[in-house]
């Protein structure tokens, strides 16, 4: 077994921490309680574990592979997402009426996490599926919904979202394509869509592209961009006129194939508009913090699977006497402590971002459906503060993490064979696609912290505070040493925020230059500040007798998280708050 | 050009922080000015720009292979190999009594480097032939050293280190290649050997193994390991009895074969011995701190080369407007504050690595021909002490630069065609080769900093803390910030090196969870302290009115290493300080 799904932390945290009991009060997910959690991870884990993981190493042997405008998934991929639609699994978080099965994100993130700890590159096929069900449930009419959002839940067809052109990747107020109304209420669309996933493929019956264009005459910039839907094959079973050219060859999750998608060549693409005319952008961000977070949950299992890997090699391999003689000989490197704090790194990076996603994603059910519209909005400003941090902290620490997975094999982590460099190629993309890193602090700096004049990140502090309070109530040594640095992540994250709000109008070259640097502080202080709320309460359990091993390892995991992560943060605020002028000062010239 | 060589930062750090005069000084050097220093950078650079640095793709794509027992190098790297020799580059250091040019370290290092970022894969037959070459200075008798070192010197023949066994990485007390004598002086070797770099290949005559192995009899452990010299090529012209089996499919360095070498399958491959029995490891540590200083100096060419290359894209690519309103519309993206902070990290990670690595090779010069012992004496323990920063660090950063590297490219960064991943793939085996991190941190904490009671690290600090009174008699905005971040670099040092030196020998463990980050700080901290100097040199230039776009860059660029990276200081004492008991408290079976 390469792959074992972490159920139990998963429960745990949304247990303890998300209050899963809570969201089950939620109307709608009356029947998402406890015991549900555990019978729908168990049967993700079972399926996971056994079906797809086995094949995220052939993927990056045998990738997908371009001939003659068709592109021929990785050999086990095509039977192994039919399992996965017949399962259920692409409709978990979508409506009953169209076939899904309604459960809250809180179960569906935790899912989603061993999807892509499995592979990758599979689960971008359901991810993208996602994407374009959550466009066309958030703007498409209810005959265009009942058209395909039941085909992409069962699975018989699977889902595109086609934004960047060559010109126009961060930047979508370039896009080109250009979308010429038909009179018939349809469109025929031109232009060319590049880094398409999944853009084509032989896994189902149909690819439905969701497609951002400029109807003809439409203004210029952001304000001109239309949504479309523009499916591979049209309803009366002809070919549409969407073609992919080309796939391209990857540094990493090499069996997703990533496409060149060439519209209208031969006359036109048939499209039709989602929702209205010139709101496509708008309708993209509703979905992109769903797309963004799902990134985020494909770093923490990417990370899950490293560290098991390399947890599993570190037992095995024997080498070096350790530095304290407890061995008569060379013993299994997992003694030496080196390797020891490579994977706490490892492990406290995943559990501590774990934390943070779920906890995410139980604020966004509370914000769909709580009945109390304060607690709604309230939820919302949560949840949206904290996609931003999902997804770039959870990304950047997982290249981090798999390079510490390969450090941890030495050589062997070199070769190919092993594995474990897979990983780290995988990683990459992760900090990219959906919205750079960079993206991401530009969202946390502007729609979230500066529109709100800081409310909502000083909410969080707050929430914060109280929490450091809780553990100097505690007392023992490991929630005093949490509470210390905790408090210290604290004040260097509202020192950057009051930077923020005072320079963000000023000077907002100054407030750019460390947006990054915001980002993966509060995302270590909001994750640390999880890792803190999980010590306090298996602190509690400990004191009941309650799963003891369990919960010993939960707390020496969260001292970790505060005295070797949370401590960078203080750094992070200075080259922030002081070192804003050095970021820019060297001449374009000099470079 | 996809390489242009620093030469005039090489030449500011040579001249102005290594002194390069004072090396010019010694006795054997004197021919080693400023105008040679300057004629053969030059030539060097303008070899390695056009001859070398375009294959470093080609290696990629078109990698040594491997058929029946043979390694056939890449097409172009055979060719480039002679040039290389025939220009007189593999002796650039050597004596010249065997055909070498006898020039210091200094020049060696700098264009050491340039090779290096025109190819690792290339530049790494030579570093080999380098290793050999040094065991056989060092320990072989005349005759050996007559029959060897000139062939190896004028590129006819090439060299190789073989120490890695299957059961013995890390830990080369577990060799088990064993030696028998024949009688006539010479042994029949018996064994496997891996990761042996350049271990087969048709790019020379001859091919000199460098071998550790056991003669029968000998002692278990380190104290029973000899070196022994075992050419492919026999000196009567039979071929010996060792073969290239299979060479590794690795992550990144393709065009570098990795070979598994089989000793005595055939009758037992003919040695001979060097210098005295069971002091093999011994002579293999002499030649390690070269070896590793090189791998340091790898990390550096491979930060420069991915530097320039996202320089090149970042002016190229265009994207977005900027957030001050410089531009009316989308503007190159070099003009976006993270992206010049990605830059920024990149360069001053590299100038500053660059400015220690060539400090320490001109005290390795001094320490080997000062006249006076005293001197040689402390030169040589400051280049001991920084051996490990200087391999540790420079790797550790290369990793980081190589991913911003690819972070700046966004989409087309993970596209292979871009080659940015490459430098993220080549760079991950240099933290591993010549000792892992953690192994050049054991040294850090062992032999470089218990060993002396701290001596050499409380030195460096009374030289860092006399540089801090300099930045501050200068008075600067820009020396009063460095002043600072230095002063706070220095003292989370020497709190280190008291935790070290406290702890070392009653709670290994501790010291050891930490060694790790100490070489990070140490390594930061005097990395900062070389850029301090150079804005101290910069600012007098300046005030001269000497090449102020060259003056005002260097400080620009180390304001920003003040502010951006040696903030990281205070983190990193933290985590080492306070944080040990939380690295290996996790029991070993909860992992």
């Amino acid at each position: 077994m390469t792959y074992r799904a972490p159920v139990k932390d998963m429960l745990f945290v949304m247990k303890e921490l998300a209050g899963l009991d809570a969201v089950a009060a939620l109307p709608g997910f009356e029947d998402a309680g406890f015991d549900t959690a555990v019978a729908v991870l168990e049967e993700c884990a079972r399926f996971n574990e056994n079906v797809v993981a086995p094949l995220n190493r052939v993927g990056d042997l045998d990738p997908s592979s371009f001939a003659d405008g068709r592109v021929r998934a990785t050999p086990g991929f095509k039977e192994a997402f039919q399992q996965f639609a017949e399962g259920g699994w692409q409709g978990l978080q979508h409506p009953v009426e169209f076939g899904g099965q309604g459960l809250p994100k809180l179960i569906g993130a935790a899912c989603g996490e061993m999807v892509n700890s499995a592979s990758i590159s599979f689960a971008l096929c359901p991810l993208l599926s996602d994407g374009a069900i959550e466009a066309l449930l958030t703007a498409g009419g209810h005959e265009m919904q009942q058209a395909y959002i039941p085909n992409l839940i069962s699975g018989r067809w699977t889902g595109t979202m086609n934004l960047t052109e060559p010109q126009a990747g961060s930047d979508l107020s370039l896009v080109r394509t250009r979308a010429e109304p038909q009179g018939d209420g349809s469109y025929k669309l031109f232009g060319t869509k590049i880094f398409i996933t999944w853009g084509e493929h032989d896994m189902a019956e149909n690819i439905v592209h969701l497609v951002l264009a400029r109807v003809s005459g439409a203004p210029e910039g952001v304000k001109g961009i239309s949504l479309f839907v523009c499916p591979k094959v049209l309803a009366d079973g002809t070919r549409n006129d969407v073609h992919c050219v080309s796939i391209e060859h990857k540094l990493g999750i090499k069996a997703s194939p990533t496409a060149v998608l060439q519209f209208g060549d031969h006359g036109g693409a048939v499209g039709y508009l989602v929702g209205e005319q010139n709101r496509g952008l708008e309708y993209m961000f509703i979905m992109m913090n769903a797309a963004r977070f799902g990134v985020g949950v494909q770093g923490i299992a990417l990370a899950e699977r490293a560290y098991q890997q390399a947890v599993a090699y570190a037992r095995d391999r024997v080498q070096s006497r350790p530095v304290d003689g407890s061995t008569p000989g060379a013993s299994a490197i997992i003694r030496h402590p080196d390797v020891r704090r490579m994977l706490m790194t490892m492990r406290a990076h995943t559990e501590g971002c774990r934390a943070m996603a779920l906890v995410a994603a139980a604020a966004y059910d509370a914000a769909h459906a709580h009945p109390d519209e304060a607690a709604r909005k309230q939820n919302q400003a949560f949840y949206e503060f904290l996609v931003p941090l999902v997804k770039g902290l959870s990304t950047e620490m997982s290249l981090d993490v798999a390079s510490l997975g390969v450090q941890v094999h030495g050589g062997m982590g070199f070769i190919e064979e092993t594995g474990a460099a897979q990983h780290l190629r995988d990683a990459k993309i992760l900090t990219i696609y959906e919205g750079t890193t960079a993206i991401q602090a530009n969202d946390l700096v502007g729609r979230k912290t500066a529109r709100d004049g800081g409310a909502t990140a000083r909410a969080i502090a707050a929430q914060i505070e109280a929490t450091e309070g809780e553990l100097n109530a505690s007392g023992s040594a490991a929630a005093l040493a949490m509470a210390r640095h905790l408090g210290a992540a604290r004040r260097a994250f509202l020192d950057v925020v009051d930077f923020v709000l005072a320079k963000v109008k000023s000077d907002p070259n100054a407030v750019f230059s460390g947006s990054v640097p915001y980002l993966m502080l509060a995302g270590t202080a909001v994750a640390g500040w999880q890792m803190a709320r999980a010590l306090l309460v298996a602190e509690q359990h400990l004191a009941a007798g309650e799963d003891p091993e369990f919960m010993k390892a939960k707390i020496a995991t969260a001292r970790f998280y505060g005295d070797h992560l949370l401590v960078r943060c203080g750094g992070l605020r200075d080259a922030i708050v002081d070192g804003a002028e050095s970021v820019t000062a060297l001449e374009l010239e000099a470079f």
